[in-house]
């Protein structure tokens, strides 16, 4: 795929800063570019490698185009244009349709012609598999687990059990959809497994990065909704909703039945407890610990910054002292008051 | 699979309020339930839902009864009795026995004839497959490993090698049983790889969530002992040693030889250090950090709760103001003295 | 393999208390050792087990030979002498070389006749297999990923895509590398994935734990150097670099770009921010949390440990009323001064 930047231009409505006629083919960070290539300055921290460049293009603002030694698509956000260039230059790939012959699909499954599965895919009884679907190599979808049309499910996936997966999902390795919610009750004769029951769907346009999990519902189902993209490594527990085109960053852990709202933004490895609401357009900075309900949009808190292991211990020497610095405090007042 | 109201209430000793013909075959909450389903109320918060259910019959205390406007089963501890309930209308399913065509089977692995090997799945060399085990499609069994009766292992589940594990398993897709432990020495050459020669050892009972990983010992075994349930994205070191009927929720880590008594609860995103002794009956609350031994049954914790990102700020700044407040204080307390 | 006390003694260098001509085949805890078997002292810890051992040698310091009831080798660290003998009577088994008739393995792969390729695996097209490799049942190496000579990959692992392995790698099940990174931009028309198309190259001597992720980079490569050791369940994201021989314990996530020094020790579940850069030689301690970069070599913290949930509360209960306390004092200190 190569493409000029005067198309870029005119299609993106940027300015032009040089030779329309010259193609570009590729990406590059402005360190590594060389001819052929495109690169962005977005972030001020990277200013420096401007003068040096060999892209053939970059995508810039207008504040920073006399500093560019080549050519420069000239633009206000400069990452939105470069996402859009990089993905007109690295459109996905349309699978090769077809079943792999070391691939078990059950018979009673539903593949559509034009969907590919990898080898080693295992495909369960009653399974639908949509148009243009890629399955690469060792994933599972169990029985009655569907996958929606233009679906890319990377290698060793698990998609256990009654999991809907909408269109467009993009579902990365390791991933696990679909085990049972973690729900045991204490009995005289111990712990008694509260069969789970409930399902997982997931809406359109969901990405879930690597060994992210999702747990199958334990009588209603778990809900991913439209747009929504999960980090790696993310756990989302039974019965939880997480709202529409809300973004989750890797390690963080949603508890049973917990709601997050839409369009939140959620840092990586958060903890949120059971049984609570969050709403819409809340945004949750990394390592926080989310413990009721939030209703309010904004950003909410609770992690304390590393510094030198010495002074963090002094600090928290201090910290334990707090109770008798609140009875000497209260000491001195009445002290004082008593000396008035 | 469907149960009369009144076989229910006599099975479990609940009072009946309504038919005892009415035959239940389903679970359901009470907001999406509808004939033919059984409900529960034990959670307050969703009182307001009973007035409105389409349940054949509702699982609540005497308290809650004169509410329903169904059938209903009366008595102490609503969610056993729902829990009883759902085990009897969802049996677990007994394996269609038999090894699928694609699997592969180490000639010297022994797997009882009433066991299912599913698609995709690998036995090793000497692994031993007990009486109606399933192992679903892409699952590992490794060299010498062993699988006890009546245990159900899900999909792509890597049971590596050394380990044994007991009857009546439940393991989810993803989950990692006996890789190396985490053991490496500096040395002047540089960090020296310790073989980690030690198995995993897991009881009866036992539940695994998906993609939680358990290492082998590094010398002596890592065991899990009976009843132990582990959540999702859980990590177990080497040498590690957890307590019978134990609980352990999504996300939190157990340091290498660390030992956790019997009948604890250990809540989501905790972190233990190595080489600790936590005593039986003692609980952890979500995210804390345990860095010594715990001698004492109770209630242990160590987060702070999220709030306005605006107000921690302001709280973390005067957190880093202590040291000077301790200073004002004592000049205030010498001042004070030496104007008395 | 079998080795005699004496011929240990000479190769490291050890004192010998005892009969050169004893043989030991195994190791050992002091607690269950038997005869053949070598077992050490280096942690005060067990020294009470000393005493006891059935251990036909200990290795352990001039400090503790006195005590010892068995034959011992003398030096000045035990553990690093127990970590090389281990190492010789635990040899790396050289594979047995061939591709299992399971395998797919894409006819435009190379695979070096040396290697082994076990049941199930998929080895995709133009993906490259150095000598002596032993890839275990269930892996995925996918298209264009180069698995380096010596290297062991165990079951269940997936290696996407634009992966570059290095020599002597071990990477254990569960694992996933070259996963796309976590890369969306919001527009007018919701998220836009940004393509990431860089790799990930990963130097010789690296050992990756369970279940550990590692992103391919946006543009560029995720970078892992030389001699560097993940643990289980970490999360490295696009553009990272992790520098010569750290060692990063399980549960720690890396954001993107961020760059980590050489011969840093990182704790377990410790979260880095993205795009910032650690020097050389750091060592964090668990559950901190690393907003900023950090120039200096040192040690650095910000985890409270746990204590009874009823103090814990106290103390957060008085973290929450620092405000009042320095209007308080802010107060005495004024009435102090206008009393004088």
């Amino acid at each position: 795929m190569s493409i000029t930047l005067g198309s870029l231009a005119a299609r993106f409505g940027c300015d032009l800063s040089g030779d329309p006629n010259i193609a570009v083919s590729r990406i590059a960070t402005l360190g590594n570019a060389s001819e052929g290539s495109i690169s962005f300055l977005a972030n001020p921290a990277y200013r420096h490698q401007l003068g040096e460049t060999r892209a053939s293009a970059v995508i810039l603002t207008q504040e920073t185009v006399d500093d560019c030694p080549v050519n420069a698509l000239v633009c206000d956000d400069p990452y939105v244009i470069f996402a859009r260039t990089a993905t007109l230059l690295y459109p996905r790939e349309v699978p090769e349709p077809g079943i792999h012959p070391s691939a078990v699909v059950d018979p009673s499954a539903t593949v559509d012609a034009s969907a590919q599965i990898g080898p080693l895919v295992a495909v369960g009884p009653g399974a639908v598999i949509g148009k243009r679907v890629s399955i690469r190599s060792g994933s599972v979808v169990g029985p009655g687990c569907s996958v929606g049309d233009d679906s890319l499910i990377y290698s060793n996936v698990t998609i256990e059990k009654r999991v809907t997966l909408g269109k467009r999902a993009i579902v990365h390795g390791g991933v696990v959809l679909g085990a049972d919610g973690f729900g045991h009750k204490m009995t005289e004769e111990g712990w008694l497994k509260v069969p789970q029951v409930g399902g997982v769907v997931i809406g359109d346009d969901v990405e879930i990065g690597a060994s992210t999990s999702i747990d199958c519902g334990a009588i209603d189902d778990t809900v991913i909704e439209d747009g929504v993209k999960l980090d790696n490594q993310i756990q989302i527990a039974h019965n939880c909703r997480i709202g529409a085109h809300t973004v989750i960053a890797s390690g963080t852990g949603v508890s049973g039945s917990t709601s997050i709202g839409s369009g939140c933004v959620i840092a990586g490895m958060v903890g949120f407890v059971g049984h609570i609401n969050i709403c819409d357009n809340v945004v949750i900075t990394g390592k926080a610990v989310v413990t009721k309900d939030i209703r309010k949009p904004g950003v909410y808190s609770s992690a304390f910054a590393a510094e030198p292991d010495r002074e963090w211990k002094r600090q928290v020497a201090r910290y334990r002292r707090l109770e008798k610095w609140e009875q000497r405090l209260k000491a001195l007042e009445e002290k004082v008051k008593a000396d008035d």
